[in-house]
């Protein structure tokens, strides 16, 4: 709990701690080069060109984005590594852009059937751009089965699309009770589709997985790069996954007690700011940093209603520090960040927020 | 399910069918007409000058909105009537930019005890702006218990602040079976603080109230004005409340078949276009307005993974119009709502976009 001070934002804003966020940063990175696998965080996290560079300058090989329009963000950036990790259905413009960001840096994009590998072919060839082909490794969301990876790698090569390798997603691994689990299926499910390329005749140069959840237990196998995003920040969902501790959040919003109404504390921190993911394992609606019992218990879109636990209630007018469920949803809710180096509040636009296509 | 036309945007984009916009428009004001009512709509779910056009244009008095930075808007739009239906607490800065508003449009404000009403009053007598008292009907969100609206009221005409009347939400109406008790408990609480207000010797002119749930059931008792927003769109909510049917519904997010993979339907209309809301009674996380049957059973940031039921998956690449659940969760990650008239696909600006404060 705080108060205002002078020049501070208007509530409810987004604030990174960048001792902490710089923290997460180095500590990733040192984990990857000690398990010998390249590093390319998920950028979808933080949409910000400046967190960014801090992680290129930490030795990351690139960045993973979700979206042509993330790319083109990160590119003007001075990003000059990307993979575009999702299985693009290439429409006119859409091949427009990715031509135009080829000649500007080195470019992946994903491909789950061999139709969209051949179409990505026929569009594609010849501009550098290359394909990993996604595989499903139990999140069944994405990907073809692992056994069918040499087959799309076929097809896409064929087609004139280079093929560097395969990657997945252990999303199934956001439960506590399924991280192990996650990660041994995903070392299992990319083991089976290197055999799938070797048997078409293919060596994947790139094997490609990762989650901030499983970040622990993903160094195994034939892993040869990590793609975690949420560990720039942290947030209540790897709280209470037990993956990252409180005092190692670095972005938080920074919210103000509007009304005590039935006893309770009333925030401004909405779920248009906070974003409304709950979780099936999440307790709450989020959490106040320096109230580890606190939760919201009531989210609508300007109001977050806490049960404190603790009884106190922070004055009307104060300010409380709300640590969202899921940090990459309120991110791409916010057009800044103020990123606090502990001597300065100083604006980050998060350049690549609303970035969906 | 359709395929992309020349010119069309790129998924996912949200798009407004005008047609239906303006019936909803028309409908709902001819209600509130019919009732005797004002209708002051919510704009925190559309947050876009020409809708609150359209909706002064077919009789509104005004407009209802949730923050300082949406009235800002919406008065430089044009609206001359704005009701900030919040509980502010009020910051130097918020200060200066209520005062500035005042000077360029009638303004009230909530607030929700007698703390709030004092310190509103010290700071703001004497500038026209006025209050209204929020009282809890039900929803236990804000507001003071009905019998206190009086006492609150008092002491904001005591420290120069003008009371004009009282208002609630009946919030707990989105349920399928307490619409109707919603509707109730607002009218008795409405009652309540009526009778409250007349013990201090105080008269309501404006007495304040409804929700799109409740719009059948809320014309009754003390209400003098209407307060709904997601009438002019409709959503996946709504329609699963029964309130709306889906062929009122005049916001879709379009989206892209990107994947079939493991036999469904893989759209590009992930949460960050969607927004995550999921209510208790929800049956999944967003719907197909042409598969009433279909169901997204997977969300995450840009996939939206859906069963279909019927069986037939539209093709790769075609593309298909997803019904949020929460259309002003979804509203407020676009920068654009794209309007078709049947002959033109207009850009309106989400000018409110993001303006939590």
């Amino acid at each position: 709990m705080s108060s205002a001070y002078a020049g501070e934002p208007a509530t409810p804003y987004l604030r990174v701690d960048v001792g902490r966020l710089r923290s997460n940063i180095e500590a990733t990175a040192a984990r990857a080069a000690a398990a010998g696998v390249s590093l390319r965080p998920h950028a979808k996290t933080h949409k910000t060109p400046e967190i960014a560079r801090l992680q290129i300058a930490a030795g990351a090989v690139g960045l993973t984005v979700a979206t042509i329009g993330e790319a083109e963000v990160f590119v003007d950036g001075g990003v000059e590594d990307l993979f575009i990790a999702y299985p693009l259905w290439l429409s006119d413009e859409a091949v427009r852009q990715l031509r135009d960001l080829a000649g500007r840096a080195d470019l992946a994009i994903g491909v789950d059937s061999v139709a969209a590998a051949t179409r990505a072919g026929s569009l594609l060839a010849g501009t550098g751009i290359a394909a990993l082909v996604e595989v499903d490794s139990g999140q069944h969301r994405t990907g073809v089965p692992a056994g069918d990876a040499g087959a799309v790698a076929a097809a896409a090569v064929e087609a004139g699309l280079p093929v560097r390798g395969v990657f997945t997603f252990p999303g199934h691994g956001y439960s506590p009770d399924l991280m192990r689990t996650a990660a041994d299926d995903e070392a299992a499910a990319l083991s089976a589709a290197v055999a799938s390329f070797r048997e078409a005749g293919l060596e994947p140069d790139i094997v490609s997985g990762g989650s901030t959840p499983t970040l622990g237990h993903s160094h195994t196998g034939e892993l040869t790069e990590l793609r975690p995003g949420v560990y720039v920040f942290g947030d209540a969902q790897q709280w209470e996954l037990g993956v990252m501790q409180p005092e190692a959040i670095a972005l938080t919003c920074r919210a103000t007690v509007v009304s005590h109404a039935g006893g309770r504390l009333v925030l401004d921190s909405g779920g248009k700011a906070l974003g409304a993911d709950r979780a099936a394992y999440a307790t709450g609606s989020g959490r106040l940093l320096e109230h580890p019992d606190a939760r919201i218990v009531l989210l609508s879109e300007h109001h977050a209603v806490v049960d404190l636990a603790d009884g106190a209630l922070p004055p009307l007018g104060s300010r409380v520090d709300v640590v969202p469920n899921h940090v990459c949803a309120a991110v791409n809710l916010a057009d800044t960040l103020w990123a606090d180096d502990a001597t300065t509040l100083a604006p980050w636009a998060v350049a690549a927020r609303g970035r969906n296509a």
